[in-house]
């Protein structure tokens, strides 16, 4: 038993790995701005035109000139002709001149000559002569305003040619508003990578069958498939293949040649990881970089690099696939697709509810479930989900994942505790 | 300008919502189960048989019966009698019985008679006389184990008719690789709620169309859908309709009539919400629950039910529709769902890197954009997005939002605070 006498750290393993990939993928595709959630854009995206490009009104008011209102107020009221009201969606047809004034609404244009709006509110129309509602030849100004008072101007959220959205961005609902603000309906985003997924071991069978004595349904398949497309890639699958080395090098080989990166479920034994690390390294240089990682669990994971793209082999158990794919393959489909390293990500701060010993030089990740605390301030309390690490409805219980770092023995109950939300 | 004078604190605001509405749907569907990632349970989902549903090995090493390894040691081993090895995904041909033992590979099936197993690492198998490398007559044992030692017990994961997934429970990796495991490949979810979106105002146009002066394209129709199938609703456009009664009525029919929840942006004028607010009372029973919330930005929203059907008036300015449909559509969407309420949300913490004042009494929602220290522990800092709030690339560049509470007048610079990612 000394295959993991070099137990690799978990940081180190992950830079061995995305190191020596070859990414991004650099292949994108143009895709209808209404359909771009979720993906990342392949390069900067520039403004056509400046946004608003026209001056727009950002309240209910008067359209005038600042210096028309110098020194107004509810005792000394400026007194301004009223000469049209703004309609929405039009440009005025007529111009403000000194000592004129007109009905704007937010979001209206403003017209020529006018710099600046008095909101509805510090102002006063006088009945018109007829006794109608509208205005009347006079509007009183209770309140000055300084010129470009509550005025968008042309250009102030983007300018024509600014480089808007960065490449390498994640388009969420709020870049789809932007883009489609500019009259951008298409966007150039880059290709999903295809993630070939292989189960093996000879005990494993498809989910439909109903198993034999001393078999199992496959899990990681379909675990690690809703993962991988919920990150962004493609899962493509390739079957279960049993224990034998001709017949998993020769799925690994197609594999390898129709996606972007591989990812085996290896079985559990020993000896099938032997089986993964040796099919790994036959299939292209570097070969196997990392065979096993110091994390529990999780700690039979092999990572590879197969002429730049990444061969990864998973630990069997359902538990330790998913914990071990979300530490490395993840990251590594995020840099196919061009994202940045070293995003902010959300955690939930709360607080352990007993104590948690750990290995020291090891770098654990529970499951734990949150419950709120009965009375005020009602924090979270995280319950370390105890038993079997390999049972994988210990993930369904859990409400995310805490990480104790190598350094530590363990984590004190009322301790502070991040939870990563898995 | 009376309409705001009863600003409804945000908090009261969504409870009356989500009081009033009818929900959740109680309509469901049968989907495949490798296709129902993010869809919502609509029943507890029963476990059909127990997992796993025989005794498993944890390990590789040999099953025996752990009272033939009573004091075994190193330096006085056990010496057990060597009787073949179990194949994975086979039930062993054989027993064992007392003073025998099988080599077993994690996952295999433990033999009839066996109760434990002893780790390879603490056995010493004896060279066979022929000098083969499999065990020959004898394996030495040294360590003793305690019964159901390094195994899995039929039931230990879940035992059949066990409750294993709650109704209301939104699928992730996990509970597909659990469904998956007990055989179930279809489930069945709530059915996604149709959100009927319009978009109004006299001055909106199609993003395919270049706007003439005075004009602006539709971007919260882009942003609210991608918004709302992104929390598991499906999105339906109603298309622009102008700032006219008849109008907007006839298309918030419609809408109501064909969908489960209608959000209309309205115009951004006082006049253009008032119409929407008397088309949402025209609905039905009882119409508009809250007109203004005491929020920035997203003040001038409206929220409605009408016979049972949430109807929400959003602010027409982007920025203010997007936060105020996150405030209150997605809770209505996740209670339509039959989502729990009050389940823990992920947020980043950071310090403010500014001073950030607020109004007393209003609560209070700033776009912030993260950086990261560039000097150890490389905290992150939480930099407000200054500039009109209605400026839809002001969301772009954030990383997500702080909230000011309403009982607060400001945040100092250096202060943690807790991001919400938006």
């Amino acid at each position: 038993m000394t295959e993991f006498l070099r137990l690799v750290p978990p940081d180190k393993a992950r830079t061995l790995l995305l190191s020596n990939m070859a990414s991004p993928l650099g292949e994108d595709e143009l895709v209808e701005t209404t359909q771009s959630l979720h993906r990342v854009t392949a390069e900067d995206v520039l403004a056509p035109h400046s946004l608003p490009d026209f001056a727009r009104s950002t309240v209910d008011g008067y359209a005038l000139r600042a210096r028309d209102t110098f020194g107004a107020s509810p005792s000394l009221p400026a007194y301004l002709r009223f000469v049209g009201e703004v309609a929405m969606g039009t440009t005025p047809g007529f111009a403000i001149e000194a000592g004129a004034c007109a009905l704007i609404h937010t979001g209206g244009m403003l017209p020529a000559g006018a710099d600046s709006i008095v909101m509805l509110e510090n102002t006063q129309a006088l009945p018109s002569e007829a006794g109608s509602e509208s205005p009347a030849g006079e509007v009183e100004i209770l309140k000055a305003v300084a010129p470009g008072e509550n005025v968008i101007l042309p250009g102030e959220d983007v300018k024509a040619d600014q480089a808007v959205i960065p490449r390498g961005t994640a388009l969420r609902p709020q870049e789809i508003g932007g883009l489609m603000a500019l009259g951008i309906t298409s966007v150039r985003v880059t290709r999903r990578p295809r993630v070939a997924l292989i189960s093996s071991g000879d005990e494993i069978v498809d989910p439909q069958t109903r198993p034999r004595q001393g078999q199992v349904r496959d899990v990681n398949a379909s675990s690690l498939s809703a993962l991988v497309s919920d990150s962004g890639a493609q899962p493509v699958f390739f079957g279960i293949v049993p224990d034998d080395v001709g017949r998993l090098n020769a799925a690994a080989r197609k594999a390898l040649a129709e996606c972007d990166m591989v990812i085996i479920t290896a079985g559990s034994s020993a000896s099938a990881r032997d089986l993964t690390a040796a099919t790994i390294s036959s299939l292209g240089a570097p070969g196997v970089l990392v065979h096993g990682v110091n994390i529990r669990p999780g700690k039979p994971t092999i990572l590879g690099v197969c002429d730049g793209r990444a061969v990864i082999g998973l630990p069997g158990n359902p538990v330790s696939a998913l914990i071990s794919a979300r530490l490395f393959a993840l990251p590594a489909i995020a840099a196919l697709l061009g994202l940045p390293l070293n995003q902010p990500h959300s955690t939930i701060i709360a607080r352990l509810s007993v104590n948690l010993s750990s290995q020291t030089g090891q770098e654990d990740w529970w499951p734990v479930r949150l419950q709120r605390a009965p009375t005020p301030p009602h924090e979270w309390f995280a319950e370390p989900i105890f038993g079997r690490s390999n049972l994988i409805f210990s993930l369904v219980a859990a409400h995310g994942l805490i990480r104790i770092p190598a350094d530590k023995n363990g984590l004190s109950a009322g301790e502070p505790v991040e939870v990563e939300p898995f």
